[in-house]
């Protein structure tokens, strides 16, 4: 999977779009981004969200209700977290319930199947093109916790070394290294290792026949024609980069996981962020033609970069983010340097007019991070208001980040090989009982 | 791997670019077809000969010099032969010395690794698409022992259920079954099971982590410009089909297999029919950018149906070939029944005209299958000249192929699960001292 990162590193292409939609055709980028741009030429500019490029031109990011429309998807109303509350007997996480988590897909099903006390398995993943993971990382894999806990479900984590193989100028060798290192921080997160299982695409593939098996049962069902359609693919990409989506959607399929689910048709739930969505938009079209269930999904915003919701962040450099690496030190100099401000030129001003939350990265790590919600709100308000200064947002970002990272780090201290080489083993799950 | 069958099955489409190449521009088939059609529309029309189809439009079949400028090999000439010979001090083969296998890629060099005492392997394969097998399925395979027997060399046989599976009506698990069956007759012919392994990919792939690691190395350095132009693939061609040549690449790059060459960058040389060469081209162009030796190549020509050069050899017409499971009876029969004949039409204008042995499919067998060089002249000779009739050739080739189909069937017969499994077995195998 291609993750936050990722996703943002390689916007700054899309980004020009900005400039040109006006005048002239697009030219850069693929045809299916040409051709989005190009139906949003006359119009507004449109953002840029495909697996491989995520891009605004608006400060505050995204425009995440007309992705929903675009992608067709269906957003994550008060009714629907109103039944989630209902069903799991518990307040729904904050990342759900402060719009990180914004868009779905047939997550009634998967309340229904909760309801009747039927099984289904999450499925995520990440895409191991570095070795530091910033704080953007930790998102999904958060709210899966949270969702794996809530559900007692079993969770598969794929790690998509062969993508990162395919995309980046990574050898075999060094994408195995990554994926290894990545798991590490995943683990140290505190998933249970009697109910996760967390494979790498370029050892998986040779221990378990199921899986290249359902790659090519998938790869019969697709062409080149929607392949291009979906993710843009042209004549001169590589045929690995043809081919990956099915490896990818693969997992979404119980049968590729017999030690986990032997010949049951399980439902799959698929955390993830929104720019994956059209990986399960294929998975989801030619699952029913292998006699499978169409996995459901929870998609999530994008995390900001230091810099703003408008700017690139980069795996090279350290200060577009927070690193679960950084000291404290480098947090709080981070935040204090670089942190986009929603606030005014001068505290005079910012008493007067306020700040502007909805841009300021600071408030934005808040809404992440800090898990009391009368406090944020408290915050938003002051922010809003001018009572709050610049100076004092950053050192509650600072304050919140900065135990967090610790606290991560320390964690992955004790996730040594071995404990590591648990979680990938092939091997039965625990189930809710 | 497209076999002998397969590719004369589907030629029956491009035997209808005869009536129309010189009217109206093709239409049919790829559009790497339709170039070669389109170029050669103008003078002659041009065998179509590429792992999915073959088809001449001539009695004496496909125009094998006029290929091997076409493909860019070289032809197995006499002063190779007296290398060959010289080097391992034996006659060469009669399916070398009488032309069946007639073309090249760097034999020489395979040759001069002998000489000075160098490792090489053998690596060939089949295409399980029918469970019944015909006569000249046999002669890859026998080839292919011979040259494992001369050189003492390990040799690795792929039997690619996947590009069944992509390619045909088949599911995953009937294309296994497939794999499995076909592997009974290829190891009833006596491989040495200490120097074969046999392996499907549907299968190998999970087993062997260095099999997908070494496809996904393939497909990062093959764009789909590149396999649209080999091998003719559109856009509206499945995924599947578009990554599959990595998947008969990996073999001839010795790293596949750990468990035979360690770490080892062993050379590789592949006895297949010329259709064949397509993936081989393409495998010969990545494996120097991966760090490994072109694999050379021994090509043969291609197997007669027994309605002759002209006509499609089909599965599902037991008629068109003698196959492994046929009683001398039903050979008889066949023989006599459809065996295109290079006779005159009376016996009289066959005594004072002669026979047409080039065109003569019984003859043909005769080539393939008749070991002894002076009666096979012989034949010829008095064909020829007439003074051998067209049933007393029929005959011959009966009496030739009979004993070569019951000795196979005593064979195939003790060729039980766990004799079978031992090939499939990952494990070492023994070189030459």
């Amino acid at each position: 999977m291609a993750d936050t990162k990722d996703t943002v590193v390689e916007g700054v292409e899309a980004l020009t779009l900005n400039g040109k939609a006006e005048a002239e055709p697009v030219e850069t980028g693929t045809d299916a981004q040409a051709q989005e741009g190009g139906a949003a030429a006359g119009a507004a500019v449109e953002d840029v969200v495909d697996p491989w490029n995520v891009a605004s031109s608006n400060d505050t990011g995204v425009d995440y209700d007309k992705l929903i429309k675009r992608f067709g998807s269906s957003k994550i109303d008060d009714e629907l977290i109103a039944r989630f509350e209902k069903i799991t007997g518990k307040p729904a996480h904050h990342l759900i319930r402060r719009g990180m988590f914004f868009s779905h897909r047939d997550l009634h099903t998967i309340l229904t199947l909760k309801e009747q006390g039927k099984p289904f398995y999450l499925y995520t993943g990440r895409g191991p093109s570095s070795g530091s993971l910033h704080v953007g990382h930790l998102i999904p894999f958060t709210l899966t916790k949270w969702l794996q806990e809530t559900f007692d479900v079993p969770l598969v984590i794929q790690l998509t070394d062969d993508e990162k193989t395919l995309w980046k100028d990574l050898k075999v060798e060094d994408a195995i290294k990554l994926a290894r290192e990545n798991a590490k921080d995943i683990v140290a997160m505190g998933f249970d290792v009697k109910k996760t299982f967390i494979f790498n695409n370029l050892e998986f593939m040779g221990k378990c026949p199921a899986m290249y098996q359902n790659i090519i049962r998938i790869q019969k069902c697709v062409t080149f024609n929607q392949v291009k359609g979906i993710f843009g693919f042209g004549d001169s990409d590589i045929i690995g980069k043809i081919g990956f989506p099915a490896a990818q959607a693969a997992p979404a399929i119980s049968s590729t996981f017999p030690f986990l689910f032997g010949n049951k048709k399980v439902h799959c739930l698929i955390p993830c962020a929104i720019d994956q969505d059209p990986y399960f938009r294929m998975t989801r079209d030619v699952a029913p033609r292998l006699g499978f269930p169409k996995c459901a999904l929870i998609h999530s915003t994008f995390f900001p970069a230091l810099q703003g919701a408008k700017t690139k962040m980069s795996a090279s450099d350290q200060n577009s983010a927070v690193f679960l690496t950084d000291t404290p030190k480098q947090i709080k100099n981070k935040i204090n340097k670089y942190a986009f401000s929603g606030g005014r030129t001068t505290v005079e001003e910012h008493r007067q007019l306020g700040g502007v939350p909805e841009i300021d990265v600071s408030y934005q790590l808040l809404k992440f991070f800090l898990q009391d919600d009368a406090k944020l709100e408290e915050v938003r308000v002051a922010y809003r208001k001018g009572e709050m200064l610049t100076g004092e947002i950053k050192k509650l970002a600072v304050e919140t980040l900065t135990p967090i990272v610790e606290q991560h780090q320390a964690a992955r201290k004790l996730i040594t090989e071995e404990v590591l080489d648990k979680y990938f083993e092939l091997r039965p799950l625990k189930f809710a009982s």
